[in-house]
């Protein structure tokens, strides 16, 4: 793996934050349980076993995206691999999802000024276009908010096309120019466009364009969403900058079917002493369809289900129960994170026992520092385990108002508290809903640090005597 | 262009090798030849047209697949853009290829034991399946010589599959590699083979396949021949080394019509004393179809044409020709260079007034050393070329053993001196080939070092009175 990013030698920084509130909870981390985590560290740091899940995932299974016959065999998998594994408890909750298929062809070509064909993906629940496709003359705008201003009426007859490159390789350039992806249809229909075409959200130079889930808005019509690679879009950049008019031809062949039950996956290590109260680490399930999904999110179901089989062979049981939670349809909205939030607080009623969550949703890289989301007074108790974890690279952040990565947040928005293991973004951005989205990719060094975190992390936080709320 | 690599800073290094015949021509570089080759290289490294040529090729014809209608294009467009620019002369030379063509689909899918669809292309010149495919297991060979000592009939009803990895980004591990995708369909078809499958021949883990030329034997059966990108290769590995038999089904649509004509296209700047005598720079104007063939090898039409520009802009005249020859043809065997070497020796009996000759046919990368190809009287003239060229980061090979690269060696091994002016190959060997060739890989500061470093030469070959036969 050529661009692998080598962080392990970061040096671990702790923040000097020392108000403490007066009756802080005890840490409770005796020199028993840190030399536990250390010894799950020390094993997971030369174990290969993350890797080697999903090279499982990714060979025996491929792609999960929602709704297909790969997202079923994709929970079979996974039930199957923590039985395996032998965790205690391992079953599935249903999830219904929406059932929308890319379809056979997704083509792009400039037909005028000059002619060239476009590697292009529809964005997720994008609608078809006509049978023939629909063939029309181009209107740049350098960014989303210059369409939403876009008059309506401006647009009719007319294909919109966002030209904003991605600069931030982060979370945040991502939200900043995934605005055109999420909205934009919406955005261009109210001005009259018959179909968008927006620059892929992505940092590559390949002609793999990224997908994405976009959404549309009841009232406003729906139009054809599609991205094109970055290559394709500095293509079209070139031939708009000629001052003539562009036409373009785009055919989508994508289709929604009724909607489908799919499922959460869980695996449970069953606590000796309050097995009612859970630590709960998550990664997701699903991906999109291009490609295997090796980084998003195959890393974080390696990572996950690594950690518990450290675990189950340390041959101990943690007090609290440790749940890895796979969850469903995260792509196209968090649906099976916001499903078992519905499901645990009204039908079982048992969402005050998740008392500490954790996911990984982030490629593949180091994790390079810990931000906390607890109550004041468990925030001692959570810098105690911060300081086991920091000659793995892992430094504490001052801050104390994490909610949960990715589908986490979903629970963490709901009142559980949440640890945010934040990572090396890497080249993510890179290969993130790609066709790129491969095995070759994951950086397997990096993921033994994952686990090895992940590991200390869930053993630590099952086995301290905190309540993580207060 | 993230993946720059900047290397103007080399410093020159001569070789030492002073052994010069006794009656060594007298280098003729006079101060004021070299004032004016300074003067050119000043003006060339300070401008960006080297670049805004590909840029205008690749945008306004895109690809030039040999035979297709965007050749034509391509040639009309060389031939324009040279008039445009003011060359003396600018024609075009006829040349009989053939006619291949990709047609609309290639698909290969493993169907067991699990279920992928890999991105996949055509070898140049491969037949195509039958029209449902063929779907057969999978044989792997390490290499290309293990699957040429496959004995006969041990790979009846099958599909052989080289897996061999590209290891060396250079010129010899592309040669080696690619005997494989040249020769690998023969080889398996005399074992009884269906079709042949090979790892793409390429440096990149992306999931654009790589193309290339490959020929058939007479006497042994056709069969369709195509190349898998590496991760899909990769993940082919993955699934066979399960140790389960593995099935593949492949579907290639090409096919070969009658035979057509395309040009070289030739554009001079007419010499004051000696105008049949020519030196000669080239590259070649076609390109595989899969992209925009910006750096194969629209770099080198771009670096021609502009070094042809600026000596125009110059204000001065030559004593002897400039030519700019823009190849027909390279990508499937050198056929526009064969030709031109027949129709200059046979038809127009000029071949002995092609003085000196070099090509550019590398991708992107600066000019980092020059090997002379060059009678033993003339070497020290050569070298003394070389001096002025070595502040541009040029340094002098102790050899004299250059035939030109690519196209120009046809030329070379005919007889013609020759100069190759070698790169950094860098990043060339990821992109090749593939639908990834775009203009964005393009590294424009190292094309005006290009640029630069041609015009000096080709000014300084036409200047001296030197005879490089000699």
């Amino acid at each position: 793996m050529k661009k692998q990013i080598i962080t392990m030698a970061l040096i671990t920084i702790f923040s000097q934050f020392s108000i403490i509130p007066a009756f802080a909870q005890s840490g409770a981390l005796s020199d028993e349980l840190a030399a536990q985590a250390d010894a799950l560290g020390e094993k997971a740091i030369n174990s290969n076993l993350g890797y080697e899940v999903v090279r499982s995932l990714t060979t025996e299974v491929g792609h999960r995206m929602v709704g297909s016959a790969n997202d079923a065999k994709g929970v079979e998998w996974a039930v199957n691999k923590m039985k395996e594994y032998g965790f205690d408890r391992v079953w599935t909750e249903p999830v219904t999802v929406p059932n929308w298929h890319r379809g056979p062809i997704s083509t792009a070509r400039i037909t005028a000024p000059f002619e060239h064909n476009m590697a292009v993906t529809a964005l997720g629940s994008s609608v078809a276009t006509p049978e023939d496709g629909i063939t029309a003359e181009i209107v740049q705008f350098d960014e989303y908010k210059d369409l939403v201003d876009a008059a309506p009426g401006s647009l009719d007859g007319k294909i919109a096309y966002i030209s904003l490159r991605m600069e931030d390789n982060g979370l945040k350039g991502y939200g900043y120019a995934g605005q055109g992806r999420r909205n934009g249809s919406v955005a261009a229909a109210k001005a009259g466009a018959l179909a968008i075409i927006i620059r892929s959200i992505g940092t590559d130079d390949n002609r793999t364009p990224h997908t994405g889930s976009m959404s549309y808005q009841e009232g406003v019509k729906k139009i054809p969403a599609a991205a094109i690679s970055n290559p394709d879009a500095d293509l079209l950049d070139n031939v708009l900058s000629y001052g003539k008019p562009v036409t373009v031809s785009l055919k989508l062949t994508s289709h929604s079917h009724d909607p489908v039950t799919t499922y959460n996956v869980l695996g449970e290590i069953t606590g000796t002493e309050e097995p009612e109260k859970t630590v709960v680490i998550g990664a997701h399930l699903d991906s999109w369809d291009e490609a295997t999904g090796a980084l998003d999110d195959g890393v974080g179901v390696g990572i996950m289900i690594a950690t518990g089989k450290h675990i189950i062979d340390s041959g101990i049981k943690p007090k609290r129960s440790i749940r890895v939670l796979l969850f469903a349809a995260e792509e196209i909205g968090l649906l099976g994170a916001a499903e078992y939030v519905r499901a645990h607080k009204e039908d079982h009623k048992d969402f005050d026992n998740h008392i500490l969550g954790a996911e990984w949703d982030s490629g593949t890289g180091n994790i390079l520092s810990m931000t906390p989301g607890v109550g004041p007074m468990a925030l001692n108790a959570v810098r105690e385990m911060g300081k086991v974890l920091g000659p793995y690279g892992v430094a504490m952040n001052a801050e104390n108002d994490a909610k949960g990565q990715s589908d986490m947040s979903r629970l963490g928005n709901a009142g559980m508290p949440a640890v945010n293991l934040i990572s090396d973004d890497g080249y993510y951005m890179d290969y993130h809903h790609t066709p790129n989205d491969t095995l070759d990719k994951v950086d397997a060094e990096a993921m033994k640090q994952a686990v090895a975190v992940y590991s200390m992390f869930a053993w630590m936080a099952a086995n301290m005597d905190v309540d993580y709320r207060k």
